[in-house]
């Protein structure tokens, strides 16, 4: 059976939003200053980004320890270029994985990240089809 | 000039992630209980069908406010259809607008929905080419 997700958006006056899930987790948004909002929260196209990088870091995290990876820390620097015409779409996302551990193996690193994007990432299959997504990673030992 | 975001996501240990964007803002995710997560957050394709509400709620509060209607309340109720396989990518998202107001015109609330989906929406611009965006809306006096 396909699985169903649902969520609940609720407008909270100005250009702010307020998401939830079906367990009552919520989410915020909120548009920049310059852009007319109070920038109190990530925009949607902000966190859409922050959707990817997290789909694919939940993967690597998963993949690494599966190999028995010594991982002890990940961040992702992720930049997305938005083409000038409405609608906005990125048409490019760089993400740059930067992986902290104890002897981690570099063949383990980059299959993980690898792996991720080809085959398990939800949101970057979804993503891949419409921007290039392209990927570099760092390792740091400790 | 095409615009250029960027996001930085961390990882918190376990499978929670903190994302934060260049003016500090910061949206945090998790993975179900039953899928091995705390459950403490929103996933990120549970956020994705939020950011997809939000980007396209923005387009219809100021479309509507454009056209100078009466518009005291927005909710939407988004869901998602995912696929079996890997990437368990949605093949089809169902967006249900309540649309709140003093004597609010259907044609214009129509018309916005509308406008967003075919032109504005930056979210919907990249996933209405992956999977079938449907909407549907309805309105409450008051």
């Amino acid at each position: 059976m396909p699985e169903i997700k649902k969520m609940k958006l609720d407008w909270l006056g100005e250009l702010k939003f307020v998401g939830k899930n079906e367990r009552g987790n919520t989410i915020f948004f909120d548009v920049p200053i310059e852009k007319g909002g109070q920038g109190t929260a990530p925009s949607p196209m902000e966190t859409l980004l922050a959707c990817l990088a997290a789909c694919s870091s939940i993967d690597v995290v998963l993949i690494l320890k599966k190999k028995r990876q010594n991982i002890t820390g990940l961040s992702v620097e992720v930049t997305g270029i938005r083409r000038d015409e409405d609608p906005k779409i990125y048409t490019e996302i760089n993400l740059k994985y930067v992986v902290k551990g104890h002897g981690l193996d570099e063949g383990a690193v980059e299959s993980a990240i690898k792996l991720s994007h080809e085959k398990y990432c939800s949101v970057g299959g979804m993503l891949k089809q419409v921007a290039k997504i392209l990927t570099s990673y760092e390792i740091v030992e400790g």
